[in-house]
């Protein structure tokens, strides 16, 4: 149903607004509520600003201002609120991003559906041997069909041991009566961390950027990216300019250190990158890192 | 202009957005935004019991057992976004609340308006010789009119100074050609704390509740009270049953300790007040502020 | 190793501090370091008061009228730092609390121990039938027996194919050399909720009240309680005034409603409480928990 | 005095414990407490990574590696306690920070002293001609003795009728019989914002490093940068190592867009910055805040 209001309102949500959109095998998305535009970040900003403002900025240009400067306070005006399905181990990720409000389904009240997140062939892969964190090459496939049926035959037992534990016909009464009804909050342990959970989840966009910058990072588990990639296309949609800025500064942007600099600049006058680094004290690792990203290999 | 929207409308707020609501002699508050609204409190307390909802609680009952139970997470989920304009010792006050988001108005890029607050002859009042902080009988009008006619005469001048300080003409030229023109952001030392400040403020429904419990109570300063007076009245529009619930059991209810309780129940099973009170080991101070509890004098 | 310091000492915890204390069956609780104590919380409120404090109130008078009054900001100049190792399950109702500082290890980088939570025959029960999310009953032994044979099975089963999945002998070699290294992060899904995980966590000490004012309450989970109640007697240990202020006012505290307070008022006059609370206008839930807390059943 | 513990000591912190340090012309900084040292941080992020980390990384290494890669929870395992007294000017600005810890003295209570903020004769400044917010051109002597008098003269009437209008001789009696004693949180308006007001301030590691970021760059007022200076000479002695991983990637460091990544890219591999900047797409303002990073103009 829609209505009349006088607030600022973003045409590309709400043709999304209220719809799941997919994310991995059981899980999604959904735009339930949001708050500002790209107008609503200037308004912001030109109140600190007031009468100074001498020249009219348009709007794209003080929005990248704002960007490059890190003056973050005007991208907090805008807010978005989500309603989110994923695993477990995705949410306990998610989570530690603090300055959001959370409301999650509790397995203490509510019995848990039995969906659990198993990933998709294309997505089973090695240990990296060169990031204890990532993953690596992917699996053979007769690897990854043994291992899957492995995750599933496991979840399914959990889930079946669940219901046992729970002995509940879907009204309250025992399915066996001479079986005890063990409380949700004990049985709720049987299951894994690859359960789906859900909740509804509020930010405002500077924090958004931030998860965003972490969790669509290529560093970042690829199961919350494909969240953080989903979340990306509705900013888009929702800020455009915002999110133009935020991808040159931030996403497909850089840091360099002291050091970095240093070379950096006797490079540009014509030193030899490879002697410049040889004489700048800087660690083998960080030698390494700086090549990457002249190279475009961190972009 | 109005637009269609799929998200919560509140018609309360759309009547007053934009339009600023005045407060004191130069101030106002004005509603620039806001997301949510009591059903979206619902919805999200919701997601945390899932299936677990048995019974239909109807959302005025769920709201009030909300409050009650301090499960504050789903208020977070509505957003108030205004346009305030306050003198700078207000603004000193306000800005403790640490869970909002700012944008002020800079004094360093901006020159500021004459406009200073000057209380009304009734607001005056001499210091309390009860209550350190607070304010007790109100002056006689003679001595109030002089107290007005040197606060005034004091800003004033203080802005007269300052504009020779600045010394520019509205369009960055010097007033004086022979004098300088001081850094802004030094000028603005010369004007008092009685001067006005706007700022953008966006804050959520939880965090306003506890903005409202503290500087709408009558320990806090008359000044910011009467802005917590008329956001009060804007969140009674926006979501009713949150704000009586707010109400009954924040501002208008009242904890006790356990040795008031035991006072109480003793009380209540027929033991004389001054007599379960003299036994209580609570202080003086402390037993004052029990009689006063039971007497309504503190509601 | 002692060594010397000018700051404020407690002698309490420095004879824990580095000591792990048991919770459940393989967690703990450890003071990693602290900072300040009751006398910080009483000179943190004097800046505030300045010269204005014209009575010498004694330490104890003073954090009791700060607790009573919610004058909360004094208390967070204290600061608790601990080393926690718990069930996954009570990690997630843990970090619900965002102002707080944690370093959780990852299951990206590690390879977790084959250490899962099992309750005691005696914290195993049955579904609460008055509360949706408690326990109720105990369970009789034998169906304990094989509700734990079922837990300690399916968490036994599921190691044993996390080390399967991991192929890694602990020194990053395979144990089978045909069988594939799947990364960590994918192989961690098959643990369960009960699994141990370990955390540094920091909090000031206003919101470590809060959070115990949650987690002890006779509505936390169990299990929580089991860390809430050691994370007590060790403030207690710390900051005896301000602990026994916490119990006073908030822990064995209690609120009343607007309507509430009606009643009492009346039923201290004289009326008969059924009568009182009949023309009161709460709901029946409401009178039901009211007449709970004049009896002291909440307490 | 000094007593014993088992906690973290910093030697540098201990020899400045509890002296103020001078700042402008009547403000201070004084340590009050701290937490945690170097170790602390490495001791937290070895938490997550567990026995993941093979190689044993030494402390400084690990040091930068979290701030190069913005692992910032460890540095939030450290925190630091100051006693500032500051400027209120300088006050607003710095409470902007809001991940921090506050007790200020209260205005409403007490009667503030007779002391402003005078800038020296050096630090007196022309507006800036090419930075709406900053400053230019040191004043001319006579000039800047014109303009210290005048602030001067403003202040010392402003206190002169503060203290009217109080009426208070110090203990509590009026100095004139005659005449009302106004409130304190009224007569306090009277004041400008160069009086100095003082606070207890606690914070952690990473968040300090955020304030310091801002309020000890270039764009900082100057005399909310001299704080920063005093402060972050404090956090060398505390911290030698994050302290300077601090300075290599964040206060020497910078960023780059991904515009500017490209340019620079072209310009390693041997075309002209000139040409690769023409070709680039950056608008005027971001062509010329390139150039000065790359001549180190913005170090």
């Amino acid at each position: 149903m829609e209505r009349l209001t006088r607030r600022p309102v973003s045409e590309g949500l709400e043709t999304v607004l209220g719809e799941p959109i997919p994310v991995l095998d059981h899980g999604f998305v959904r735009v339930v509520d949001y708050m500002g535009d790209d107008a609503a970040i200037v308004q912001a900003a030109r109140v600190s600003y007031g009468a100074g403002t001498r020249t009219v900025q348009d709007d794209r240009g003080l929005i990248r201002y704002l960007m490059r400067h890190r003056h973050t306070t005007p991208f907090e005006m805008c807010v978005l609120k989500l309603h989110v399905k994923l695993p477990i181990f995705v949410a306990r990720q998610w989570i530690r991003h603090r300055t959001a409000s959370v409301n999650e389904i509790s397995a203490r009240y509510s019995i848990l559906d039995r969906e659990f997140y198993l990933p998709s062939v294309g997505d089973l892969a090695l240990q990296s041997t060169t990031n204890r964190q990532g993953r690596g090459q992917p699996l053979a496939d007769d690897d990854a069909k043994r291992v899957l049926g492995l995750l599933r035959s496991d979840a399914e037992q959990a889930y079946d041991h669940y219901e046992t534990l729970l002995n509940d016909d879907g009204t309250g009464a025992p399915r066996d009566a001479d079986a005890p009804q063990l409380a949700r909050e004990l049985a709720r342990m049987n299951l894994n961390l690859a359960w789906y959970t859900q909740w509804y989840w509020r930010i405002d966009l500077h924090n958004l950027f931030h998860f965003l910058s972490l969790r669509a990072d290529k560093h970042a588990q690829l199961e919350i990216r494909r969240y953080a990639d989903v979340i990306g296309s509705l900013v888009e949609q929702w800020v455009p300019h915002a999110w133009e800025a935020f991808v040159d500064y931030r996403m497909k942007g850089g840091a360099l250190s002291q050091g970095e600099w240093k070379v950096l600049r006797e490079a540009l006058g014509g030193r030899p990158v490879a002697d410049a680094l040889a004489a700048s004290g800087l660690s083998a690792r960080e030698k390494r890192e700086f090549l990457d990203k002249i190279r475009g290999d961190d972009a």
